[in-house]
């Protein structure tokens, strides 16, 4: 059985926190749990608010690569390699007259983050941000950072027996979208802790959530540009 | 809290076999539960498995349009409006010499379920599949079928009360990806029970998953075609 529980209490999170002190404070941790942190928190804590003024040159800073444009829609590829509309740009839950930029790079934060929290319990780390998809309305929770986790599964056969050559479930994503269902957009729950899949956990140094997004030469699904 | 169960127990599933019971067999369900079950399973009951020789043939029959081909890839959109490998045409854990075919119309499936369920307590249904996706490696499994689920959840404002406008997190693909964290590919857990959101579960003339597919006119990441 999974358990997926969230982490309530947490105070609306300054540059300079130090949110591992702030999740061992609020969250009784276990051996083989999964700690989804909401991007924003952490581009918080790293000071990444930026007046809002700045909001058009943000995401042109933060974007590799226009993918689609209509209006004042935007979906880019960002610095990231993630394909997010307005590059992640954030304007929701941050100060009045400010737009909260993604982490610098989310599988450092994530690996700092577990260093610390594997002093308390032996668990994994996930950085999570809400993610729209082609083809499919609304969005999905994903992983943008990754640490401890194995983010795939590997099934080598099916139940019968034969290989399953191409299957291969992203399981970090599953975890953020699973944290999703206990972290509503309204409340202050930016954290979720999942049990019951300890096998996911692994070492620090296993491969960060930027080994998800396909190179570009692997992806049929891009369009020119 | 959100807990996640995998129902074991299941024998393999055959035509004409009765979901309901067998569910209601090995499964105690309560109230506000959503009971995510694998489309191979529904299929199976269905009769939907074709002998393999018409492999080519069956995905052809399923394709309303290609997406993208590449070798012996064939990204297609089917009937249902979905975007998979092969038309979702199945061919892992299913007797040798065959392929499965999804149901014919999942939402109608989930439905008939969920009223069959609802005489043990009041659940919702997802039939799940398991999906690839642009631009992220790997899959995660999403709603190809829904009944007496809220799909998506629209908050009005951020937790400092501004409006979300563009924020709609599909529920119903989130559910179906922590589901698939219980039902491991290589064994026989094909169903499992999600609690502790009761607020997604509702009327059962709620709209299907069919209404999560983007229309052509929408989805700025369609390439033509």
């Amino acid at each position: 059985m999974l358990t997926v529980s969230g982490i309530a209490g947490l105070p609306e999170i300054r540059e300079g926190d130090d949110l591992a002190a702030l999740i061992l404070a609020h969250a009784s941790l276990s051996d083989g749990d999964i700690v989804v942190v909401t991007s924003k928190i952490v581009s918080k804590a790293e000071g990444r608010l930026v007046p809002a003024a700045d909001r058009e040159a943000a995401v042109t800073a933060e974007t590799v690569r226009v993918v689609a444009e209509r209006g004042p829609v935007r979906i880019v590829e960002n610095r990231l390699g993630i394909v997010a509309a307005a590059a992640g740009v954030d304007a929701s839950n941050v100060p009045e007259g400010h737009i909260l930029l993604l982490p610098v790079d989310p599988d450092a934060s994530a690996r700092r983050l577990a260093q610390r929290l594997r002093e308390a319990a032996h668990v994994g780390v996930l950085v999570s941000d809400t993610l729209g998809r082609a083809w499919r309305l609304g969005q999905t929770d994903a992983a943008i950072g990754a640490a401890g986790v194995h983010l795939f599964e590997r099934p080598d056969r099916d139940a019968d027996g034969r290989p399953l050559a191409v299957t291969m479930p992203c399981v970090a994503d599953e975890l953020c979208a699973a944290a999703e269902l206990v972290k509503p957009k309204a409340g202050h729950v930016p954290v979720a802790v999942v049990s019951g899949r300890p096998d996911l956990v692994g070492d620090l140094d296993l491969p960060g959530a930027r080994t998800i997004v396909r190179s570009p030469d692997e992806d049929l699904f891009r369009t020119g540009g």
